[in-house]
């Protein structure tokens, strides 16, 4: 018998929230709070939140801290898992070289396991969302930036230095702009939220017409309202932009070969416009064989799946492992 | 007890070649033959030699049929290895769409297990040559076409349907050449051996001088000659083909994030012209944590690579398992 107890906490750091999530041993959720990110604040009073929220959540649901026997954290930015190390997180500048398992695990004084968000957004799809029942699955998301995570054999796969997955940052044209990580020709640099914004933009500055040049500002959101009302810049951005993220995935079927490729992240919501592109540009581009096995959708959990991936990650790290006929080994490979 | 031996069988069908060896339970071979490919001959005859040779083995080395345990298979081309079929080999069109492990498996009654060549290369490279001691793994080969192989975690990574590691097929310039696959501006319709001479002849043809234009045809041997006896042009064609390949393959660190990377096939031999520029642009291309976390390097066991991945595939399908302390289950996950 351990002396911990079987229920966990799954937490999310965001840019704009910090989510934690109490849940039971078999993965159900039964409690949450959240509060806001202070965007310059500081990583000691982002982890002192966390702990009164955890705190509160015990409380709560009548339960000690030392009836939770493990956490884990998802965090937004390059990872040392092994050493619970926060590297550069791009929108927390307060969280730079943060030993935030440590700080935690101090904090609650319950086993504390951290990850790259998106890596656990892959993980919390493959256990609850689109990804149930398979065993090899990539997940991809699409926002300000375009990241991903690798599930392989039904395990967590978060390469030899933690940083596996980085899906938006592969040359997909010699020829192309500079990409936010400051290498050329990369996918996120063309295809990411904020590219298919600065591409409308110079589109519009170049002379063509637009509704959207009647907008201070607009994000990839707006380009989709406005490719719904028909307009044709709105269009073409997202069809170009739709084309080269299926051209990419389909060579990422080829590489990985997987059984579900999932796509998430808001600039999935935008639908058909540049789904349809995606989608054909995928089928295109996969051989045959990778093609007809995998299945190829979206996202099922939407903001939920990194914080049901932090859950996850914390059952497997639970004293004694994952309960049940799945269980044995911790969820990532050695 | 099982009733079969622990001796194992290993085959390399390649395109020149038919190879069998015969190795300890301990991955030690001790004995091997080989016979020329007919590249137009059927498969049926093919399996027939490969069936003699084994016998032959097992007779010259005192054992029975029933002395070996296991048999792997590996085949150049795409495979189900599940069923055991070997699909379109591009080099054996005898061989297309047959069921390699059955038959072989009738004809000889050892337990037979089918795979694709590149990926039994990387397991090969994994248990015994640039690869050993690691747990996260990706060999590319380079020779006429490009392939490779994942091993994830010391097991072979083959994907939903038998076809992961198509590391030559994914799009890396979208104005790029036709691929031999029929898609436009894959990796290995630009940096292939076979690419690397188009290229060179192309650009003799238009009005470039070099020391190739006085030969009827060349291969990316002949490049890497000149190259070496100071020609512009083929200095220059090895020169982008190489950072062509270096910044994909940094793209394939940002995603699969291995401890070791290979580099193997016979167009990596022509070394520092090409190896150079390779090797510049994975650093300039990788991020900083996946580069410093893997080892890149040129292939151990060259032309052998295919034939002791696939002792190593028969070993861990010996009837219960691989032996000793790194044992238990069979090599591919699921």
């Amino acid at each position: 018998m351990s002396l911990r107890g079987r229920h966990v906490v799954g937490i999310d750091v965001g840019g704009t929230n910090l989510r934690v999530s109490l849940a039971r041993e078999d993965g159900e959720i039964i409690d949450r709070r959240h509060r806001d990110t202070e965007p310059e604040g500081l990583a000691a009073d982002g982890i002192k939140a966390l702990g009164e929220m955890i705190e509160e959540l015990a409380a709560a649901n009548d339960l000690r801290l030392s009836g939770i026997g493990s956490c884990g954290v998802g965090v937004p930015g390059p990872t040392d898992p092994d050493k619970g190390i926060l590297y550069d997180p791009p929108h927390l500048p307060g969280w730079h070289n943060v030993e935030v398992a440590r700080l935690l695990e101090e904090a609650t004084g319950i086993p504390t396991h951290l990850e790259n968000d998106a890596q656990l957004a892959a993980y919390g799809e493959f256990h609850r969302g689109a990804g149930r029942g398979s065993r090899h699955l990539v997940f991809v998301t699409i926002s300000t930036g375009i990241g991903g995570g690798i599930v392989i054999d039904g395990r967590l796969y978060s390469g030899a230095s933690g940083s596996a997955g980085e899906i938006g940052h592969v040359m997909v044209d010699p020829d192309g702009p500079v990409c936010s990580c400051g290498r050329r020709g990369h996918l996120e640099g063309l295809a990411s939220g904020t590219s298919m914004a600065r591409i409308a933009r110079e589109r519009i500055a170049a002379g063509e017409n637009s509704s959207l040049a009647s907008l201070d500002t607009f994000t990839a959101q707006e380009i989709g309202e406005a490719a719904g009302a028909g307009d044709a810049l709105a269009i073409s951005v997202l069809t170009n932009a739709g084309r080269l993220l299926g051209l990419t995935f389909g060579g990422l079927l080829n590489i990985l070969d997987p059984e579900v490729l999932i796509l998430g992240g808001g600039v999935v919501q935008i639908g058909a416009v540049l789904l349809d592109p995606l989608y054909a540009a995928i089928k295109e581009q996969a051989f045959e064989a990778n093609y007809s096995h995998a299945r190829i959708t979206t996202a099922g959990l939407g903001q939920d799946a990194g914080l049901v991936g932090a859950v996850e990650w914390a059952i497997d790290h639970l004293p004694g492992g994952r309960p049940g006929p799945s269980a044995a080994s911790p969820g990532r490979p050695g």
